[in-house]
């Protein structure tokens, strides 16, 4: 850690104590010339002096004394160094300093093996041994899941990634901020969480600009894991800001949109979408072969009519089709439902308080030919409300309190619901979706309730329109695996 | 409450003890033959033993015993009757018996004054004096404001906005789920929310089919105040689902888009947005003349360059311009950032760890003539990490506690930035609106942030194109109320 600290607004204290507080499983060397312990351990004046090998050196003094340390670090024979410094020509106009420094690092990473990550980037993360090696504050413990690996332009979107997918169940493997990429390139990157890293199952990216088109697109050719990409610089704005950000020159969207529709990226729009379809991938692959939809015709139920007609729109506004139900699937419904169902696709369960109802027809329709994947919005949650102070207040001061809304039965239907879906969706190959609606802090065990469905293979998403675009792309995805085998 | 009953999964009990639990104002009579009281509340065995005048009855009584009930309220000299009870006609191919019903209630109706709400609705509620007239169970305290009026073709859909808007800081004055529509129509309670009831200032509407066209036009014409619907029934599939849940023939939808657009109706696409435009139009109503942007061009701002390059893109990809900074803003900011500043709208203040630089920014951009409107996401809640269990006890463990995450620190931060650009927004005409991302139950005080900035008129939403469609459609609607001043 060249450049460790001890003072609260250095960066290099920020890194040095997110190693250190995220309990990193190898050892740890400080390099400060003016101190000889840092926060209980030995720090060196300069990284020749650390009496091992050094397998990756973080940096974060002065971009005028990158280049020294540098050199040493190539005497020491270190791998690799993450460059958090920024000063490195980012800034064209107003930089002639940083754009020398970065002809001397060329010339410098002439000399040996060293590769360098950034310079002008917020680091790397590694689950697998507990690296947190980021600038930044009140980062959260890493959650030890093996699955997704963010490589990120952009170093805070990355981060608030991370956080955001943490928050949402979504396991990380790795992370890397890629700054300037005065040495490795977004493509280095990609090739490593796509070819070589076993730890990573799906791949999240930010792109502003790439450089390097044949690779690019080899690469896409050649990975099988399922790739999410953002990509900033879409509209003439976005591509000027891109420009003033990375001084990437952002291209043309229409030929990334064409790259990524040919070799099966998925492409959101922003950093929710891209956390749902990393959850989504997450649960797909859990299967063998991938919970994928085989087709384009849902399966939809709610206890609410008004929902079931919103649900049938967002279907087919995003291009999938409203399932025809088998004569079968009537039949059977018409034994379990009332008679004044719907007696069509979606099936609206008439606000039946029936418990057992939700997954009675949630199996029926799993098991209909005529169906790919459910989406399906039973009415959980009342429970959650015990959550909320109000209502506990509001439940003490009413002499009704052991009628109105008793908590017992709430609990029982939320969780009898929970797990009698999730045993069925668990097991079935087809693809169920929840869009739940609005989770709230007032409503804390509402997340007890997304977890509990996501550890059943459930995706809970926000909303019916969310839900039915992840339904499409990855019915897109299943064609695509589908043509790549074939071919 | 005619129909008023003890029974748990009676529909009589549920609306009963929601009357109750809100704590009406007014005076309650429940009505059931076989009981003296209900509730400690004397019950009566027909609403004709009743000593007072009634202004509204409840009615869940099977269908049958419905035109009775009626033919007593007009007796009676009741003015409403809210008929919850099913099996109206509603599902036209299975229900004979209902369509007779239906002949019958409209004959009796020509004997008397007595209106009808529904029947087949889950009820109304009014929280000027504590009316929570529903079906249903475990409804949250009403919030006492007087602000957002619900019309809804959906009960259940209707019910879960309120539960939405109430947590997201939307009040509400009073809520109507119109059922079939047998007498009272949409159209009516469109005009008595916008044209009589004071205390609506924002009318939100759930649409599947409206039955009197040339009566919707000349409202749509008169209303003053801002009208937010949803339609059901958008798509073939949509408009199929919508006949057999409420019977209605949706109609041309490309008909409601035109009429829409030509009468300043926003209309949205899913609940989020409809609760996001509310609370848009409750804080723009704040003042006089409402804080509406004037134009298209949006001054954007953050601390990190991927957020600037996406919200850039976002923003033209909604039609806004990403407006071009007056030299002067230029000036002052070469003043305020370090100078590797973006030196462009969208301004990435670079990672800035300076507390006051975002509120100074604000200032700057609310002050440039060339900027409309404005979206910041500036680095706030990262107190927030402090509900976190995991986080807590991971400071616990640290020799770093004092040091890693200063609690203290990070509380100054979020509350200073949340009160100087408060501050700043309450007092200007030009709406800032704050794409936070993700809100969870793991960071409780995220909503207090949320509600902080909120009582000073600053709108947060979930992402960034949710901010720029909103601006985007604030932008129509005050050109739209420009257009009928002038005509």
């Amino acid at each position: 850690m060249i450049g460790a600290s001890d003072k609260r607004n250095k960066v290099g204290s920020q890194v040095l104590t997110n190693i250190m507080a995220a309990k990193f499983d190898g050892l740890l060397y400080p390099v400060n010339p003016k101190h000889s312990t840092l926060f209980g351990t030995t720090s060196y004046k300069t990284i020749k002096e650390i009496p091992e090998n050094i397998d990756v050196a973080f940096i974060t003094i002065p971009n005028v004394q990158v280049p020294a340390a540098l050199e040493d670090c190539i005497e020491q024979n270190v791998k690799f160094a993450v460059i958090i410094t920024a000063g490195f020509g980012e800034m064209e106009d107003y930089d002639t300093l940083g754009r020398n420094l970065v002809d001397r690092v060329h010339s410098i990473l002439k000399r040996g093996d060293l590769h360098i990550v950034g310079p002008n980037c917020m680091g790397i993360v590694s689950s697998q041994c507990n690296l947190v090696g980021l600038m930044g504050l009140g980062f959260p413990p890493l959650r030890k899941q093996v699955n997704a690996s963010i490589v990120s332009q952009s170093g805070t979107w990355g981060v608030t990634t991370i956080r955001a997918g943490t928050i949402h169940q979504l396991g990380f493997s790795k992370f890397v901020s890629t700054g300037n990429e005065l040495d490795l390139k977004f493509e280095d990157y990609l090739e490593y969480f796509g070819m070589e890293d076993a730890d990573t199952q799906i791949i999240l990216g930010f792109i502003e600009g790439l450089r390097q088109g044949r690779r690019i697109i080899k690469l896409l050719e050649e990975i099988k894991k399922p790739i999410v990409f953002i990509k900033g610089g879409k509209t003439q704005g976005g591509t000027e800001t891109a420009k003033s950000h990375t001084g990437s020159i952002a291209g043309s969207y229409q030929m990334y949109k064409a790259l990524f529709e040919q070799y099966g990226v998925i492409e959101v729009n922003d950093m929710t979408e891209l956390v749902d379809f990393g959850r989504a991938f997450s649960i797909a692959l859990s299967q063998d072969p991938p919970k994928l939809p085989r087709g384009n015709r849902v399966g939809i139920f709610s206890g609410g009519g008004g929902a079931c007609v919103l649900m049938a729109d967002d279907a087919e506004s995003e291009g999938l089709v409203v399932a025809q139900l088998d004569p079968k699937t009537i039949e059977t419904l018409n034994q379990i439902l009332p008679s004044y169902w719907s007696h069509r696709n979606p099936v609206d369960l008439v606000a039946s308080w029936d418990f057992n109802a939700y997954s009675r027809v949630l199996k029926v329709l799993l098991d209909d030919p005529n169906i790919d994947a459910i989406v399906a919005r039973p009415p959980i949650g009342f429970s959650l409300m015990y959550e909320s102070k109000d209502v506990i207040e509001f439940i003490k001061q009413s002499p009704l309190s052991t009628f109105n809304i008793p908590l017992e039965m709430m609990n029982s239907f939320d969780l009898s619901i929970v797990r009698d879906m999730g045993r069925l969706a668990k097991k079935s190959s087809k693809p169920v979706i929840m869009p739940l609606g609005f989770y709230s802090p007032e409503y804390n065990k509402e997340y007890d309730i997304v977890r509990e469905l996501d550890k059943r293979g459930i995706l809970v998403v926000p909303s019916a329109p969310a839900a039915m675009r992840i339904l499409k792309k990855l019915g897109e995805y299943y064609k695509y695996l589908k043509k790549i085998k074939i071919s």
